[in-house]
């Protein structure tokens, strides 16, 4: 039954607060194990909760007789106690699980163990200084020094630069249980996460995490300029970083997308988090409904797991005042944007402390991107960040232009002004069928994974380009007959119109680059009402200007018009 | 600031409560008067709340004490005490706007005072049973009798049937204080939920409801078969309906959509209402987000009240076990269709009894549809409904096949199997540019505010047919030129192609149906991923078939295999 099952959970921070909203609209109880008014027992009113830390045996102990399910929003905790009320409630994921990836250096070595790539670490404990020189012999510096334990945040991490500055990360961290990592020369960094059930192992979508200060500041879903076998390679191997423990719950998946498109683990967490705060409005079920699903054995699909609209999470971080987090939560509103804001009821602001989050989600990552940027420059701002002044946004094209020759270009001059007029974004190539048939083949077998939603093809003479190109398409391609020496276009024209039963060039009149791009800007109307609106004003514009004309010809008779038009 | 002012509420139930879920979010301090452990306390623990009935003076003059604004969940209150604490407390909406809304009759005299259509009402209050057959003798069977007061969810209405049960109607109602109206043949029930701030009035978008026993069963956004301009005058007439009263928050406005397409107000309420509850997952603001916004004076925009994607809501109501609301959610979850459920924690389920309900968003209602119908079938049977096998689910046309005669049809014949294989909706029309021009134009005027987002046209002879509709729409034209007497189709071909500057059709070969089938699954696969993705397979089934072809031509040898062809 959904409703008559409770739930324990170890923390009640942020996590635990979004996970109890999430139970709150299932009106399953949770009971927390936390300080009294810590923000999960905020929107949870009922006497099952417990006072105490989560790290507190007794405590723990007490929770599990109180519910069916014990949980965590944070691996930080005792995992022996756990282990030990193991016999009498489920505890989900394991203790084993939650000892494993507790410790960082012992989850690397677990996932090793299991064939995960993931960056190359040595263990430091009790290796002192010289311990600490020897790695930077061997991995070369940069690299990561951090403590196996009780680190997140950018808490616990040092990247240590040079061997001058080896004495210093010893002076920092030196106390804690140590490991290095070699340093991953990354493009980007990615997370995915993942939803351990009883029947097997679902994946939310892959997003772009982008840190400052070690702490995560954005996440963007889907990621940019990431294609979608990248962002389905990812998936892949955060499942397969996960299969291997024991228990359900959902996992957030960490890692290196490196220059050369390789992937490597950067860390796992055997919980809810940040890098999936986004799932709440952008999928159809969120990590925490998904987490209660997998804990309960409620049934959940992969299909219920996909992105519903591309969206952008900007955390909330304390800053100097401590109201800062209320003037961010402000400004998000004042910007009517649409943003969604979170706020975690933590009191007062400390400045790098995770107050809180706005997500917004949009028809394009595009648009989102446009309209959370004064936000994000509001947060540099109060961070007394300098904000450099954008390049101009160049969101990714729509309309992919291609031609045989430059020869065809100047035809096509009216048709790419008239797709700047009608603000769609486009890029020109050329791709000859005959003298770069390769060239062409891979362009047009990845044109639908990319950005691109339509293809106008323009061509001379034989025109083979826009119908090999749809041979090799799902895409949408429009075929420009280009005029050339001979056949007055004809030639072309017939080309590619009469392609065979399967592999359709949409064709416009010969020379008639303005109708192709406009064509094109039907097509992408037919599914976007903001494009459609704005051709239906510049059609109207047209319509406007021909009847003026009408009118001044009335007004004027024929040959004074003829006069003015130069034609006398 | 956005968390530190402290809101109060009349009434914990669902509204209430998921009016705190909105506040929870942005860590607004809500204190419900109500029962201990109503809906909405459960879901907020601090000590503001206050026990008691939102129709005691005295505990609303507490609440009124305890916070920086009043506002409702419930309707019928007491107006006065509002009245009375309004001097210390902002109370919103104004106890005016609630005095006069929680009365029908005199919510009826004021709209229609504003201007604003409303089913015609006569007062019946001291007119006992000969009043009530003298409503029938003006209005005629059957009309609705009504409470003015505490009415709701079919609570204090009958329908009088005929003046034989106006007997029965008394017996039923006489005590209370009644009105009668004249019944409305209406052709479906809308809504829309109206956002009231300092600054203006905003509109969500409009609703299709679903009575069932006069409690709402299903909500639909958009509405079903309802052209744009018709919910767009719904909003505007909401809009009207609602600038005239006092005071700020969010108001339901259920009105009639009348067999002659004009719309007539059937009531309004001045708070959150079930007709909203789809904005949850639906929009970017929730009703319950734009309630708090309005009282508290957080900016919002109408750009911010649009629908993301369709969705449908389906209400849980109790049946006859008390854990039938349950049973539901369950299914809801089995089903694996993505859709939120919220659960209202009213503890057992009494017949009829608002427990809960079911949103679902898709990408397209038909789809939306589709999903939710064995959640419908389930519900419908646990009521002990028989269950009639659905007439096979026709979803809204995609594509519309426009042709100038009868004889195209068969050589659109191939290309319309194209379409069912590939389970594109598409309708087929003929509207001749010649013989028909008005209502070719009619046709074309109006497609793109209906579900068609692809248009082909097939035309012989001069073809005038795909120009003409491609300057009256703003859609995607494809044109199929058809083989007519003479010119062998050249005559089309060129008619089509050569289109002047402005209005493009894609011409695809003549004859060549298929292609612009094909053509239009392209331009709809490119924001379509699962009909991409089927496109994708079927181009593939077609590769593999030639290659099967191809090794089956090598192995026998050119002559047996034309032998095979019957063409030796």
């Amino acid at each position: 039954m959904v409703d008559t099952r409770k739930v324990g959970v170890l923390g009640g921070g942020q996590l635990g607060r979004m996970l109890i909203a999430a139970a709150n609209n299932l009106n399953i109880q949770v009971n927390v194990l936390d300080a009294a008014n810590s923000p999960a027992k905020q929107v949870s009113a009922h006497d099952g909760h417990i006072e105490g830390s989560f790290k507190d045996a007794a405590a723990v102990k007490k929770l599990a007789q109180s519910c069916d399910v014990v949980t965590v929003e944070i691996e930080h905790v005792d995992t022996h106690m756990l282990e030990e009320v193991a016999g009498q409630v489920s505890v989900e994921p394991s203790w084993k699980t939650l000892r494993t990836i507790k410790d960082k250096y012992a989850q690397k070595l677990y996932l090793k163990e299991h064939g995960v790539a993931v960056a190359e670490s040595v263990d430091l404990e009790g290796k002192g200084v010289e311990g600490l020189k020897d790695v930077g012999r061997t991995f070369g510096y940069p690299y990561m020094l951090k403590s196996k334990t009780e680190a997140y945040d950018g808490r616990g991490n040092f990247v240590v630069k040079s061997e001058e500055s080896v004495e210093e990360a010893f002076e920092v961290l030196g106390k804690r249980p140590l490991y290095a990592e070699k340093w991953a020369e990354f493009r980007m960094e990615l997370a995915v996460m993942v939803v351990k059930t009883k029947d097997g192992v679902l994946t939310f979508p892959t997003v772009e995490t982008v840190h400052e200060d070690s702490i995560c500041k954005l996440t963007y879903a889907p990621p940019r300029n990431v294609n979608k076998k990248t962002a389905q390679r990812a998936q892949e191997l955060a499942k397969k970083a996960i299969e291997p423990f024991e228990g359900k719950g959902v996992f957030g998946v960490e890692m290196f997308l490196l220059k050369d498109n390789s992937l490597l683990i950067n860390e796992i967490a055997p919980r809810p988090h940040n890098s999936g705060h986004y799932t709440i409005e952008a999928c159809e079920r969120s990590q925490y409904e998904a987490h209660l699903c997998a804990i309960l054995d409620l049934p959940i699909d992969q299909s219920e797991l996909g992105l519903i609209r591309p969206s952008i999470m900007l955390n909330i971080l304390g800053g100097q005042d401590t109201d800062s987090h209320r003037k961010i939560a402000e400004k998000a509103f004042a910007l009517r944007i649409g943003a969604k804001v979170h706020l975690y009821g933590k009191g007062d602001a400390r400045p790098g402390r995770k107050m809180g989050h706005v997500t917004i989600t949009k028809r394009t990552l595009a648009e989102a991107e446009v309209k959370i940027q004064p936000l994000v420059d509001f947060v540099d701002q109060m961070k007394g960040k300098e904000i450099v002044p954008h390049p101009e946004h160049k969101p990714e094209p729509l309309v992919a232009v291609i031609m045989g020759s430059d020869s065809d270009l100047p035809v096509l001059k009216a048709g790419l002004e008239i797709l700047q007029k009608l603000q769609i974004p486009f890029t020109t190539r050329i791709t000859s069928a005959h003298r770069t048939p390769d060239w062409l083949r891979e362009f047009s077998k990845s044109a639908a994974d990319t950005s691109v939603r339509v293809i106008i093809g323009a061509a001379g003479g034989a025109a083979h380009l826009p119908g090999m190109c749809a041979s090799w398409t799902t895409l949408p391609v429009i075929g420009l007959p280009v005029k050339a020496t001979h056949l007055d276009g004809l030639d072309s024209l017939w080309s590619m119109t009469q392609m065979p039963r399967g592999e359709p060039v949409g064709t416009v009149g010969i020379n008639n680059s303005t109708n192709a791009a406009l064509l094109a800007v039907r097509i992408l109307g037919a599914s976007d009402e903001v494009v459609m609106e704005r051709l239906r004003v510049w059609m109207e514009g047209n319509e406007h200007e021909v009847l003026r004309k009408d009118a001044e010809l009335l007004d004027k008779g024929y040959e004074v018009y003829l006069e003015g038009m130069g034609k006398k």
